[in-house]
């Protein structure tokens, strides 16, 4: 009766024609950055306001997506997204720009595979010939938002994590060529009671260790099955811990297997980033950026991206609240699988 | 190539199965009083704050759906929503009460088509055996985060619209006894520069026009062709200019045919509601609470339901930023229609 319990398969396999990331200066200083379409040299990207840059890099990506696919704005049928700003205003601005039938959405960090993964649905139903799934986040707007403004100069615990100042958006289809779309894992909410906001990782290690256990359940598979499986955005922290519980519950990981995007994206030993990156950006970056073309050249054959999410506000922490997570896992394979 | 355009079409029309309404006094004491399953006389609901008292009402909303459903929370596969809050935390604290896979949404007051749209999609898919969908607001919730806390008494302009303090739930699956979710148009930003939050209607009424046109385009179908056709909350001034703007591309509505639900939760000549409802929570307690019974008794045969939300945040606002609206439509059939 219940088909995958909490796993959705996309027997049409969608493709993901395109793709497009934008950066911020401290991306384009680490190690991918020649994966990025765009680097911009200054935070500010010659906009009034932080919240209009982290708009502008969600624009910025969505046009050279589509440019890359030759899809021009009357042919794109469907626009998912969401951010972590609150009402999601740089999608929702982003998306009059595109102009798009628009579904906003909202996982935190885990919007990236979120909204993958609904662009994937809508595709494989036959109700879109080509859908756009994008995401977006600026450190100087999310440490503004959910903790003080950059201005303030406030020193940060090293369990801390650095929001990524970046956008990625894929263009999703039918058909054509680029990475498949096969399954994905829609995870449920994990609160263990963690209220620290500067310590995201260890609150959303167990949400992504959750959505990679059900993911192995619904699926029959084992983590041998990938090639690659990386978690969103759980920094040195949390990734430690994700894998001393999946040990613990009889799935032990090779560290060759076995990444986070929050540890990619950055040189986290040389570049001030504390335990890592985090943000909408970070996962949406490293497999829109770099992770696609190593399967698009067939270096990787099947990976499973976990993005994580930590889904408090400002307000529910100031109530006292623990931090409720999240964590979304999609499987793509290179278009060279078989 | 681009079947349906804008509108997804569920051709193994999931049933919802179930349905329910939690409301604050003031739509106790509205028209509609008798068609909701809980009432609550204060707004505060013995919480310790205005939060916790919204997220108690979908809490409350959803456990009576899945209890009218007999679906214990083991069977549930998925729940979808979202609300004004920012970072959806009532519905993502709700989630973690809930229990199931969640997929987070944001469309401001058309969350609750939205979420309709996606669990039906789902289940439409095959992916999903019942999946819940469902939406909130608050009214001191809405206002002390978009304009003033209630407690300040601020007066406010007759355009201005009240937001409602309910919640709604409904129970999606493949089949069962109940209205049929047949198809859902999803909107694009429309935008025409309106900066007055305190008008609301009137950005959003365009919004109204471009998706019932859509939808009408797609699906080549009239207005005749439904027995009701009710936008989500455009109110007085809104509704209005709704009317208009349809007339004026040769689509004219009858006072009988086309309603609001911002008019129909509250007895707006007489409450103190200034130009009627608003809220994630308007058009779902109207629709969930209201519609779908007389749906299900076969008075009215299909109606859309087209809910309407602005997506402003108090800081694009201050920031200067115009409002961005959309509109979802679902149409909805009675189980006796054919």
């Amino acid at each position: 009766m219940l088909r995958g319990k909490q796993t959705w398969w996309f027997e049409q396999r969608p493709v993901i024609i395109s793709a497009a990331t934008v950066v911020g200066p401290d991306e384009g200083d680490g190690p991918l950055a020649a994966d990025f379409d765009l680097v911009h040299p200054e935070l500010d990207m010659q906009q009034k306001s932080w919240e209009k840059a982290e708009r502008l890099l969600l624009e910025q990506a969505s046009e050279i997506a589509l440019e890359k696919a030759k899809v021009n704005k009357q042919q794109l049928q469907f626009y998912v997204g969401g951010d972590l700003m609150n009402q999601i205003i740089s999608n929702s601005f982003a998306a009059r720009t595109i102009g798009a039938p628009y579904l906003g959405v909202f996982g935190a960090c885990s919007t990236s595979m979120e909204s993958l993964a609904i662009a994937s649905l809508i595709v494989n139903s036959g109700n879109g010939q080509y859908v756009l799934a994008g995401t977006c986040s600026h450190n100087c707007t999310a440490e503004k938002q959910f903790r003080y403004p950059t201005e303030y100069g406030s020193q940060k615990p090293p369990t801390a994590q650095y929001t990524v100042t970046g956008a990625g958006a894929v263009v999703v289809a039918p058909d054509g060529e680029g990475p498949i779309v096969e399954c994905a894992t829609i995870g449920r909410i994990v609160d263990l009671g963690i209220t620290d906001p500067f310590n995201m990782g260890a609150a959303m290690a167990p949400a992504a260790v959750d959505t990679l256990t059900s993911h192995f359940n619904d699926t029959g598979r084992q983590p041998k099955d990938y090639d690659l499986i990386v978690t969103g955005d759980l920094a040195t922290v949390g990734h430690g811990i994700a894998k001393d519980l999946l040990a613990r519950d009889g799935i032990p990981m090779e560290d060759t297997v076995f990444g986070d995007c929050g540890l990619m994206v950055y040189d986290v030993q040389n570049q001030k980033v504390q335990a890592g990156g985090s943000g909408c950006g970070c996962s949406a970056v490293v497999t829109y950026g770099h992770l696609l073309k190593r399967l698009q050249k067939g270096e990787l054959k099947r990976i499973l991206v976990c993005a994580t999410g930590a889904l408090l506000s400002p307000l529910s922490f100031q109530q006292g609240e623990s931090i409720p997570c999240i964590a979304h896992a999609v499987s793509l394979e290179s278009p060279l699988h078989n």
